[in-house]
């Protein structure tokens, strides 16, 4: 159990470079102690100067490869980085996919590197709310940049939109024509596109394809246009490239003033989802638990509608 | 402006089979209108005898086309049948994506069948909120099958799972293997899997893959197993094997009392929803917008932490 002052040291350490206290900080706000506000509040001060980059695209796409090449581009220019790579926790799944992984071992023994794994679910207060938290043990820790890793389906990648500053979606060749980005939609998220496996057969027409779709999107004047990039992660082609757009987004963000309206938008959200959290604990405390599965009973049953149901719920709280 | 008197004669008409009251009372719950509360109310009691077929996979997997086809085995065998797209609202895509609901018009005609597109952003409340009303709707119409056809990415295909009484996940041949799918959860996720276009190169070695990795998930005695089929949906074959195996799967779910567990545990979720709905709006009326807009600028700069922010919100409401 972490005490106040304990974790003001640990802030302290973390902000010296200490992996083992960033590593303990996370643990702390993923699982959700009894320190966490105490935590939360150390960190404060010291937040809000890394740049969040999320990286999101369907299994093959090749994210962990470019994950690992973006980190090796980033500490090239000196950058502290951080990597939060959110796995899907299946019961099918065990510890074997986290061979992926072992990609960005190059990277672990580099002081200036924290490479973390969350898994996506059965967190206390879901991912959405567990992943900002280490984010801000990441940004507070001095990361320059940090880059949030989604598997490619599901919740998550919707999420992440929620949390970074700059979205990068990951395509490959074949995978899927503009018309299928759009299905899926992702045009929408994306704020760099980047093709890689782009020495695959159908990378420049998947490319155009994107470029074309990306023009058919209605957009204000000095609104950012997404470019579309070619890579090849596993042999380094094109990162420094893809590198310097994601800067590029991150300065126009700043001077637009997106990233402000951004981060307050954030903080709002935040505030509001531990504001329902408390209300829903209170609910929970006041015996609300009991009276939420009689009252669950009668609607499955169909003599309740769920409307009066619920009335009865707030009625108690 | 429906009145409660409108709304029963709506329900009553619905169920004599008339389509443009079903379509009415779809869209005053899809509105959230005035009305919904008593909507749900006039639905409640005859509610609750659909079996929920959800359908969900990656784009190009045939989704459209499948369920189409299982609407023809269901008709075929004299049942009523509803099917609820929910369609990404992408403002890339416009109407163009539409055109794989062409396919069903084969079915426009036919009285026994109701089709429904609903977007999947854009609702008050959230698609988690609008599906399940719109699914009482069809159900308290009498269907006796409801197909919730999803799109293949994002939390739409996360939370069809909370919907539907059976989830049915399409594959297609080099799409995704066995590991493919586990990354991407779906595994967990599937009551039955079904490779479609199993005329492509590589059907069997897909099938046989999603075998093995299901047989690695932990299962209690009794528990079901899900198969893998093979179809080929454009041409309609496989599908009755795939549609006795949902009828299956529906039996099981009764015989095991898994069906009224989880009915009990989504009117639950559902009652809880509305309830923090409630108080979230609470906290607007009296005030609390502005105060939260407030207090999420003292967080966005770091001089106020998001925990203390939230108790001020709730001690104001």
């Amino acid at each position: 159990m972490a005490r106040a002052s304990d974790v003001d040291d640990l802030v302290r350490l973390a902000r010296e470079g200490d992996p083992r206290a960033v590593a303990r900080l996370i643990s702390l706000v993923e699982d959700a102690s009894p320190a966490l506000r105490d935590v939360i509040a150390a960190l404060m001060p010291f937040a809000g100067n890394a740049h969040i980059v999320g990286i999101t695209g369907a299994p093959g796409v090749g994210k962990s490869t470019s994950t690992s090449a973006y980190v090796a581009a980033l500490r090239a220019r000196d950058l502290r980085v951080g990597v939060l790579a959110i796995d899907p926790s299946s019961p099918f799944s065990g510890g074997a996919l986290l061979g992926d992984r072992i990609r960005m071992q190059e990277h672990a023994t580099d002081t200036g590197v924290y490479i973390r794994s969350m898994a996506s679910r059965g967190h206390l207060g879901g991912l959405s709310w567990a992943a900002p938290q280490a984010l801000r043990v990441l940004d507070a820790a001095g990361c320059d940049v940090i880059i949030l890793e989604t598997v490619g389906v599901g919740q998550s990648e919707i999420e992440v939109v929620g949390v970074a500053d700059t979205v990068v979606v990951l395509l490959a060749p074949g995978m899927g024509d503009g018309i299928q980005a759009a299905k899926a939609g992702i045009l929408e998220i994306g704020d760099v596109f980047i093709v890689n496996k782009a020495d695959r057969e159908g990378a420049s027409t998947t490319s155009r394809e994107l470029r074309h779709m990306i023009t058919l999107g209605e957009r204000t004047a000095g609104a950012w246009v997404p470019p579309v990039l070619q890579t090849v992660a596993s042999r380094g082609e094109g990162i420094d490239e893809a590198v310097e757009k994601i800067d590029e987004h991150y300065a126009w963000l700043k001077d637009s003033g997106t990233l402000a309206q951004r981060r307050l938008r954030r903080a709002r959200d935040e505030v509001e989802a531990i504001a329902v959290a408390s209300l829903r604990q209170r609910m929970g405390d006041l015996g609300g638990e009991e009276l939420l599965s009689t009252v669950a009973a009668e609607v499955a049953a169909g003599s309740l509608d769920p409307y009066a149901a619920a009335d009865r719920i707030i009625a108690s709280v």
